[in-house]
C-alpha cells in the first residue's frame, strides 16, 4: 500500500458516501504498509450521529488493537468526538485533507500526543465545499450545531 | 419519568452488558420528563472499540436532534472518546455514578460547558470493581491500553 492509496482511499470513501446521498467523508487507517480499514461517515445512511467518517474507519477494524501503531488519514478535520476518539485510543498519527470547511482541533490533538499533518487536497476541499452549501441542514446537525 | 428511573435505567443497562459477556457500562439520555434512550457499552457484543455505554446511549437516539436540552446519565465516568462526543453535540449535563474505577475527563467536559454531577452509586461501583478485576484483558481493551 503506496502513500497514495492511503489518501486516494479516504477520497474514495467520501465519494462514495456522497453517492450514497450522506455526509462526504472518508477515513483510511493503516498499520506500516497494511491497509487496516477504511470508512466513511454514515449519519445519513443508518441514522445516527455517532458514525463519522473516522469512527466508522474504527468500527470497520473491529478489535484489532494494535491502534497505537496505526496511522489514520481523514477527508476533514475532526470534530470533537473523534478527536477525543483518536487520543482515546491513542492513534499516534493523523492526515488531515481539508482544515478550510471543518477546524479547531488539530491543537487539542497535538497536545495530547498525535502528530497532525494537513496536507490539503484542493479537489476534496472544494467537493466538500460545494457539498456544505447544497445540504446545510444535514451538515450542522452532522456537527451538532 | 422520575430521577431514580434515568439512574436505574443506566444501572440496569449496565447489568444487562454484564449478562452478555460485555463490559457493564450503561447510559440514560432524557429530555425534560422523558427518556430518549437507553444504551450500554457493545465491545464484546458487536466487536467494536467506538460503542461505549455513552456512544450507544446516542446511536440508540437516532437523529433525535435536540442534544442540547438533554441530559445524560453514565454509569462509569467517560472516557475521552464519549467526553468528546458530548461536547460536539453539546450535552449540557452528565451524571457520573461511578468517578472511583475510571475518572479524569471531568475538567475537560466543565471546560467545555458540560455540567458534570458525580452521583456515588455504591452498588455499581462495588460490581464495577469486581468485573474490571475479573477482566483486564477486555478492561484494558476497552479504554485502547
Amino acid at each position: 500500500m503506496t502513500d497514495a492509496d492511503f489518501i486516494d482511499g479516504a477520497v474514495a470513501q467520501a465519494m462514495r458516501g456522497a453517492e450514497e446521498g450522506g455526509v462526504p467523508v472518508g477515513a483510511t487507517l493503516r498499520h506500516g504498509d497494511r491497509l487496516v480499514s477504511e470508512g466513511r461517515n454514515r449519519r445519513q445512511q443508518e441514522g445516527t450521529i455517532i458514525l463519522h467518517g473516522e469512527t466508522d474507519c474504527l468500527r470497520q477494524a473491529g478489535l484489532y488493537g494494535a491502534w497505537s501503531e496505526t496511522e489514520m488519514c481523514t477527508t476533514l478535520s475532526p470534530c470533537m468526538m473523534c478527536a477525543g476518539t483518536l487520543v482515546q485510543f491513542r492513534v499516534p498519527r493523523l492526515v488531515i485533507l481539508d482544515d478550510v470547511n471543518f477546524g479547531g482541533n488539530e491543537q487539542f490533538l497535538r497536545e495530547r500526543g498525535v502528530e497532525v499533518e494537513v496536507r490539503r487536497h484542493d479537489r476534496m476541499i472544494s467537493f466538500f465545499s460545494e457539498w456544505k452549501a447544497a445540504h446545510p441542514e444535514i451538515w450542522n446537525g452532522d456537527i451538532g450545531v
